[in-house]
């Protein structure tokens, strides 16, 4: 099809390959490359219709690719990719250094402008969704309280950290809600919860051999910023175990808002995802957004922008007609 | 505050008095008067600054309100009143005849333009923030199925139908969602399921004295379009109890969207509602709307809208970088 929207990506990491299959979705989308930073030719993929390109050949494609999805972390890459792609492309990505963002945002805003494209910055479930539940949902009961709970899902800070304890062959780490904290929450009693009193830390871990199970768990429960200031359970399991049984990337998490109208009823708000896989979760996100830059930019609004100033109709390949028929 | 938002409302039924009590909540927002049918002198209102008038007066306000809020019901009203209204003011309104909705907006849409005013029309929870949950789950994971469920909620229609049986003196319909459906949605299963196999009626009723218990419930269970598809369950209550505990509004519900993405990895996005108060709710909602309305028409974007259309940042009173800072 010729009229297909057509997509890059740019990194190709467990977000990049979600975006892969995400693409795979849309019917109305084409997957033209895939950049890298890496040696192309040892990137393996099989989709024999995709170009598997170094990074620095993006811009002999601005002609062929309508939005590059950006699939690079938030600490290193975004920073330098975004406002670079931003200059040739509409741009889509999941930039998440909640502190940064307003920074980030206006340096994107600039290179967007410069070049006429428009740029989502941010896009993913948290930020993303989850910003526009508690967007919407303060906008809508402005006399009550958000609250955001993450997990069940596995944190790959949090896994990083264990593994550097001495004694540690392997380990991943669970971010779990506290149930009791969301009933309280869900029963409108808007309570007042720190990070810590919602939530606590669940760790499988393979302890090498001649090791003292105590001592690892004391290191790990102790261990400042990550875990000192959390109930935090530490399992030990087998090699097997951790590769059964952990090896996949859950995710999730609620935003619920309690509110009060008229003469104190409670009302609640919540939105909630309970994900197999983030990366490929948030990936299908981002090719959503990917369908409103393009419009957005055939319609001229160009700069940076971010989950809250697209209309739902952008993210749908469906027209308004349809939309308004079968789904209002 | 000169610069607030002026209102109007016409209509001050429960839908009416829920608007007054949500633009209290809103500092930026004034309420200027009420506009009904009946003799603006019966309507008993304890708010000094609001005029109450005779809706044929509206005609002198144009140049006094900035956003008239339509709170009549969707049967008789609104298909007359929302063109009416829509040639003088920007207009919200929660229209909720789906099957309709097409011819609906198209009659709002020519009149707005004409006049050129802003009007949101189907505003609410459904239609309206379901709406919009269905559209973005399936844009995002096309490859799954939505699921609509209504309750506990207070159903107007099932407790007239009940009312009208022989022998039945008062009377109130729950709708609830059946728990083990929505466990099936929940666990990624994508069954199919009718209304009837989603929901369950639970009636409260108060016998006239010297009627039959058992025929008042075969009379209930087995009425037709209104119960006989559905399991039904009849308690009979005194006229206290159905005082004392059935005499508030309270309703709610899920939207879930079971999808898959990659390699079968199931990915569930759910939106819920439990509210103690549905039309205080609902006028929560119209509100919020009917600040975009206002914005949307100071931008010039004119003519009728439905909730698809209007980006989340037109709802909060917030600037986009206060909104960007504290909840991407």
């Amino acid at each position: 099809m010729s009229n297909q929207i057509r997509v890059g990506i740019a990194g190709y990491g467990n977000l990049g390959r979600g975006t892969v299959e995400a693409i795979k979705q849309c019917p109305d989308m084409e997957l033209v490359a895939i950049f890298t930073r890496r040696a192309p030719e040892n990137l393996v993929l099989n989709e024999p219709n995709v170009e598997v390109l170094h990074i620095a050949r993006a811009e002999d494609y601005q002609d062929k690719i309508d939005v590059m999805i950006l699939c690079g972390g938030s600490a290193t890459d975004l920073p330098d990719q975004a406002p670079y792609f931003a200059r040739m492309f509409n741009t889509i990505d999941s930039y998440d250094t909640h502190a940064k963002i307003p920074e980030y945002f206006s340096i994107v805003d600039n290179a967007a402008k410069e070049s006429g494209k428009t740029s989502i910055i941010s896009v993913g479930w948290d930020p993303g969704l989850f910003s526009i539940n508690r967007l919407m949902a303060e906008a809508i009961l402005p006399n009550g309280e958000n609250y955001t709970f993450w997990g069940k899902g596995l944190s790959q800070g949090h896994s990083d950290a264990i593994r550097k304890v001495e004694g540690v062959a392997g380990g991943v780490q669970y971010t779990e809600p506290i149930a009791e904290a969301i009933e309280k929450v869900k029963g409108g009693a808007n309570p007042e919860l720190t990070t810590a009193e919602k939530h606590r830390r669940v760790c499988y871990v393979v302890a090498e051999e001649g090791y003292d199970k105590a001592k690892i768990e004391q290191d790990i429960v102790t261990m400042p910023n990550y875990f000192a200031d959390y109930h935090t359970e530490v399992n030990f399991i087998s090699e097997e175990e951790l590769k059964e049984n952990h090896s996949k990337l859950p995710h999730g998490g609620f935003v619920i808002r309690g509110g009060q109208t008229g003469q104190n009823h409670k009302q609640i708000i919540e939105f909630s995802l309970n994900l197999e896989s983030n990366p490929e979760f948030t990936a299908s996100v981002l090719v959503a957004y990917a369908r409103a830059a393009y419009r957005l930019n055939k319609e001229g609004q160009v700069g940076a922008k971010t989950v809250f100033e697209i209309a739902p109709v952008y993210l749908s390949p469906r027209s308004a007609e349809d939309l308004r028929r079968d789904l209002l």
